[in-house]
């Protein structure tokens, strides 16, 4: 079980080094785990006119379709074959660069700027709280003027809620441009970020507990991995706040006026988690407290059933070598209820002290 | 009682996930507790010339009225009937986003200018110091021209006294515009985070005598509590800061130039009552290692019982073995007196070591 | 005594709440403790051609007077009776708010250019090394064309010097405008600055030492208790570094050219006594670990105490406990030396483990 | 062994003052550790039409060769010979104080900007895991407008990839500028420090499992010690990602528009590699409690087994006290078997506590 | 020993005021120790035809001489005599608070642009390993248009090698200005710094060990004290950053181009020593960890002794009082060998436990 908790945690910090090592920049290689086995391709097309939806299992299918509406949200399920996007990064004439930084599922959250389209990297994570493993897909959206593209890992059912919205006759969102998709989908992946951070509240919670009942080394260890997750969580979340920032100052033309006001809203339950997630991490940091101050108490206890042991039979073993003295001449010693009259000395005296510890609460472990 | 405190902080941590997880964007759903069964309306028209106050318990009762003076004041306690929110918000033109966030009691302190209005959403506090509990109510507040509306969960009674002060005869208020009122609110609230600071600090006080007598791990996780409390309130003051400084900077035409003057007493207070807070911060970070040394120091005690009891029974039991050796001549053995020359001796030796012990103070518990 | 320093403490974190609640924003109120019995009014009046001194015990007595030179400082001592203040405010043409700051001694440092005069606020310290309290006045000054107002709780003597320098005759600082005089008034706040930090570090200092040799939880207190007024000094002293800063890129139009090169000494000696401070704020932060360290080496030499005892009497025990055997046939038995022998044997044993532990220091407490 | 490690440290941290003292600034002298004993040079010449690659012992055989092609890369292996780059600084008319710092192998990683070219100092690793030392090499890297220049202390085979690329018959680097190579170099380097992360993360991994297996005061060494290094390797990397910022800025003119694209590539893994290191750091912050847990809580086991001896013995070494006083009239002690029966009761006393033990887990170490 | 330490410390933390209280700002006296008996004057004309070289002993004897050479280099060793300073406060015309500067020796480092020359206070330190004190100089320069002035406390010897380089015959510093020699003495301060750094660096290695070998409370003094140093030392080059870097920005006109090259070399090498410093910082705050560490495992240590202790006669002295006990039967009592059977079983116990220990290394202390 140690090995496969370590394994994880390697994983999570490992970098980029090995799959790409030797090979020129630009090249098309899928970086990361396998996640799907067949990778699928979902074709939306939109306008105020109405919505057509195609799902294609291989990019020579999708060839001879002609979508008969204006807007396109082209979203691929599984990223392993990395011909289907050689020929979408054609079709819409995207940079090396971003096919590159779409395979390679490593990337930090960051949105890019290529003149005719917006290039976004985000990440959404799920938290297995019975195993305590925090996993994550990297989720890359390309925004044109008339198109968005969506790339997972795998299919993650993150957006399910959307297409229902599109589906919904006389939709609003298909009167609105592109732009406006994009901030649904941003919408969703902040939306997931509360259910994450809830999840780990709950177990930093459940942790407490555990800390004050049983504190072991292998507990601080869970914690420490929390910790580490809390801090995964929060350097992920945390670039899009810049790059919210950065949308909302205007700097990119791809957001209209008024859905910049979107935005805005957007960003506030981006700071919003970051504050919900910077309240975990806090109760995570005093819980190293708590826990240590619960190592040092048990120590204590034991220290005390210690004293109260000793505190029990020394007077009793005193009284026993007294009355094992050689003298001649002994008080209660020719006495025939003289040993049972030290037997009670011995328990009288125990008594009172136990009686005393009692009253101190030192005989509760 | 623990699954209450851990529910408390739950509630406190949780984010707005559930409400509204699948709606689209813009919906008007009241997120959070109904804390009051009736709503209300109160509605006061002040100028320069007098004032005029009324009630409604609902929004139809309100349509037929038409008020004799200039400004307005519109104040709604309870959020839970969404139709109260639609009629005003089509009345005042107010943008949809701003309704979702005056029904979503979950929002950050913010200031929002939307053109023709200021939307501003703050935080108030209250401090039960009996169960250590630290309650909140969201309050918006909307200036426009000549009106402003104020919408809370509950009554609360921080306005109150400002209600008070408009209804007194050439009050020198309903001369001035609604910023000057809308001043007066943001002062009402800023004079209540006094209130609920001063009685953390009082608590964090109280918890620094516990935490010298008696530390429990119990105890570390109140502290841990108050901590949390005051980084929520701290959370919550914090973006008020920046609010009021782009106010004064000028960046909103709804401040006059004159009231900005006040605002920036306002903002001292705020700055204020943030270094008020960081005092009790730090106060319970120092708690902390007070505990920690109160912990340590009473391993300290009870090591030293058990040093004391050692010593005092030690040379006693040496001596009744020494007596109680078979020798076929010892010293004293045939000695009449011999058995209470030895007792004496063992309570000589325990009493010397007793007087050395309470000398160096450590027969003090 | 306990409930005295609580009662310090709490009047230093407790805020301007309950004299102010209730009453509207800019009525003349003196919130604050009386620190003299009767308030006075000193008034200097001086050019390049001389000086001209009075003192006034009430407001009615000054009205009469037309100063004979040009530039005036007029000083208050005490500032419970609101009357002066009004007519002050009047003859000088202070805002409302100005007054209300002066009167209200719960100020944070700052300035504030009110167009025809500025405003700033100081706070000076006095600590009191016996008690070890840290005690505090508010001074305000208002530095207009052609005079200087200066307003103070007590009789605090730090003006005293400058007025020395401004009775001799022909004194340089005659010549020059009121924002030298000015300028002279804050070097002499930062000087009283100087000591109070000094004193602060022999405190510290004398701590450590009393760390070292009585490490108590009492003591812990008093270091949290001293760290606390060096972060208050710390928050009196900081925005000054601010005010100074913008005076010296000449925000303010009060300052000559030629006086702004003495400012920027100011400002080093600012500089210069935070970077003091600091250095007593690490060393009381140092004395945590070097308490927690005492505390812990007591327990050491504690455990070592229980060590030695144990080691000492247990061979002496087996000893008498060998002897004791019933067995019939037993070597010394019916020797009749035999008894002295054991003891030899036990005290030469005692003997032996006692040098050990001498060579090993363990002997010393 | 411990002499070696202290060393290892100083030479680390130990700056360059020796080699340097009275020399007057500009002289070219070699500052640090000789590291390979035949110095080399490489060139390689290139552009579309082909690529040309010669080595050259010494400086001298070099004179006479004229390269077919525009573009150059010039690198040398080992820089204790000062005449080379006084020769190769003469050529491509370097400044003094360049190749100053080309010899200085102590320098913080920077770029500067020398009007006719760009001079680049670059720290590359190699951890040794087995020893748990980081070593580290300069790269000196200077771009002019049709050459770029390498200097290294060794040869550390961390371009060896490139020049494979460059080999390739009609690669696409042939076509680009000696920017575009820059980039390369960058990338490698930057690849580097991923490899070397890794390591540093794995070893971490390692010591929190000695942390928790064996916690001596020699692994804390251990982990402050790597700690350090990656603090070393953090201070390497840190101003990498200032000169990338103002690469991208487009703050030289070294670069062009299109090779800027990769810049920022580079740029991103920069701040990636970062990030991973900061993971790790915060690992080994994390270590540093779970040592100190298990250092208490070893120190819990043994004051639990101390309990449990003593538990054991004391109630038997009670009744062998009992049945060895001297009443005259004893139960059992006139019995045959009451021997037996003594001892009987002492084993079930004992059993009966062991068992007690046994259920709360105090007998496992 | 004790007191010398606290008094050492006190002067380094001690502010200026009790020199300069009540005195006028702007008064010449000197602030600070007297380190050398006699003050002395060296002047060094030099420029591009050669240089000459003259000592005075008073400022008297200067004034008759008429330096042959353009560019002047005055240096004066011993402040005490204001006199001294004075005049040459007229000749070059230095404003009063220069001079005062210059007097005060517990100035921070700074630049100021005084139009007509530029004036910088730096501080030079000499660590003394043996007595682990730091001592510290000031030494003022003034920058003039073709003059050099450096005014030193004593003689401190950090500028005789630049003496040497300019007494040498066709010295390339006589062909350049002012600003090239202002240059060479703050690279010989900021070589200084690296020597003391070194040997700080040095100390902290030798703490490590002592802390390592024997923790005592009075080894943790001395690295808070250590630790105070490096603070010290930070706290004078930290600012020595910002003034290299506004210089380097060209915000002076008293450095020409070609020599800001050299500046940007001084602050690179400023840069340097401060990170090295910071891991000397950083080496003793872990230091801080490994002391506490050691205590805790000398207490666990202390603990297992006593456990041994305990373990090894506990079994003995149970089978003494077996034996002990008066039952009338009792195996091997009568037996003549039986004494010599229960002190080989006792033995073997004993034995065979200490074969346990030894295996678990609890015999080491």
């Amino acid at each position: 079980m140690k090995t496969s908790r370590n394994g994880t945690r390697r994983r999570k910090t490992k970098a980029i080094t090995t799959a790409k090592a030797g090979l020129p920049p630009g090249s098309l290689v899928h970086v990361g785990a396998v996640k799907t086995d067949r990778p699928e391709i979902t074709l939306i097309a939109y306008d105020e006119n109405g919505i057509e939806e195609r799902r294609f299992a291989s990019i020579v299918e999708s060839r001879e379709y002609t979508p008969a509406h204006e807007r396109l949200w082209l979203n691929v399920h599984g990223l392993q074959n990395a011909e289907i996007l050689g020929e979408i990064g054609r079709r819409f004439q995207l940079h090396p660069l971003v096919l590159e930084d779409i395979l390679n599922t490593h990337q930090r959250p960051k949105i890019e700027d290529y003149g005719s389209y917006l290039f976004c990297v985000l990440r959404v994570f799920e938290y297995d709280a019975a195993s305590r493993t925090l996993g994550s897909d990297q989720i890359s959206v390309v925004l044109g003027e008339n198109f968005v593209l969506t790339f997972q890992e795998r299919r993650t059912g993150i957006f399910e809620p959307i297409r229902d919205r599109l589906r919904a006759p006389l939709a609003p969102v298909l009167k609105r441009g592109t732009d406006y998709l994009a901030y649904t989908l941003l919408d969703a992946v902040i939306d997931r970020y509360f259910i994450v951070v809830d999840q780990l509240g709950d177990t930093a919670e459940q942790l407490e507990d555990d800390a004050l009942a049983s504190p072991t080394p292998a507990l601080l260890r869970t914690i420490n991995l929390v910790k580490h997750d809390t801090q995964l969580l929060r350097r992920a979340i945390w670039p899009l706040r810049e790059v919210l920032n950065s949308l909302l100052r205007g700097e990119s033309a791809f957001f209209q006026q008024d859905t910049r006001l979107y935005l805005r809203d957007v960003y506030d339950h981006t700071i919003h988690v970051i504050e919900t997630l910077d309240a975990v991490r806090e109760l995570l940091g005093d819980l190293m407290d708590i826990y240590l101050s619960a190592v040092s108490n048990r120590l204590n206890v034991e220290v005390r059933i210690l004293t109260v042991l000793t505190t029990l039979f020394l007077p009793a073993t005193l009284i026993t070598g007294i009355f094992g003295m050689n003298f001649e001449r002994m008080p209660l010693i020719a006495d025939g209820q003289g040993f049972y009259v030290a037997l009670a000395i011995m328990a009288a005296v125990a008594a009172a002290m136990a009686a005393a510890f009692w009253r101190r609460n030192w005989l509760r472990l």
